[in-house]
């Protein structure tokens, strides 16, 4: 009843319009510093937690690898950003669809390499963290403040969508 | 002329006056989310960014090891915290002195585990840094904004610090 989605190779180019891909490209702003021990890929991740009095916190995430990848909720943040950096080096997947209405239609499959982070902009629906292989940790850089800041669609059989990975 | 220090093991009590370590301990306030999937465990930096305007970013630092591992330069960042989480799977060192005027006899060495981040609280001096076997990456979250907001000391070489790691 549910269709499957074979996941698409992350780019900050595919990934644009939800958020951005964390890694240390050559298209970042690449400072020498520390006396030329350390290169910094500058500011990569758009973070927008302001909103209401909110401010930036960072957390832990252990995740167990959903058994099946059956995709059958997402969520997003309507006050803030959140973003996600793998500290386990496995690849995983990340699932979104554009921000306003949900649409099960326009869902896309990413898988992540080991060495991409994602922030997903405020707003934008995104299944919950779909580790692989075994329980990863990933380090989160979210928004902590007054007022609601979770919205989750649950999707009908039809819709859901079983990863392919 | 210089001296050796062996480094201690990083824990949360014995780096509590620098700042705070990252990890996924039991100490930490863990809250099951995602249907029970994933494990959040919240809020394990006080990011302390405000001052002067600024704000939150975040960056990749990629740093090769120091060959050899001798500590002649300390730094501070007197308008903010920063912080460092390894995504290499390798122990790295963490050299710090507390926040005030530098004292080379206040040197603390501390090695930390390939799981676990530290966050400099603002104005405490540490060492840039330092890698252990291989370059490695980091996710950093740091102040930007207006003003300088980095100071040095340079050791004179009686002071200097080889890191027995």
């Amino acid at each position: 009843m549910s269709r499957s989605l074979v996941p698409e190779p992350l780019t900050a180019e595919a990934f644009a319009s939800f958020g951005d891909v964390i890694e240390a490209s050559d298209r970042a702003e690449r400072l020498p510093i520390n006396y030329g021990w350390t290169t910094r890929y500058n500011d990569l991740a758009r973070l927008d937690v302001g909103d209401g009095g909110g401010h930036a916190i960072v957390s832990l995430f252990r995740a167990r690898p959903l058994e099946p990848p059956l995709l059958k909720v997402f969520e997003r943040h309507p006050a803030g950003s959140q973003a996600f950096m793998p500290l386990h080096g496995r690849p995983y997947l990340v699932a979104v669809a554009p921000a306003g209405d949900f649409d099960p239609a326009a869902v896309r499959l990413f898988r992540a390499a080991p060495s991409q982070g994602v922030n997903y902009a405020k707003g934008v629906w995104h299944h919950f963290l779909l580790a692989l292989e075994a329980e990863s940790d990933f380090l989160v850089i979210d928004r902590a403040g007054p007022g609601d800041n979770l919205d989750e669609v649950f999707l009908a059989e039809a819709d859901q969508i079983l990863a392919d990975a």
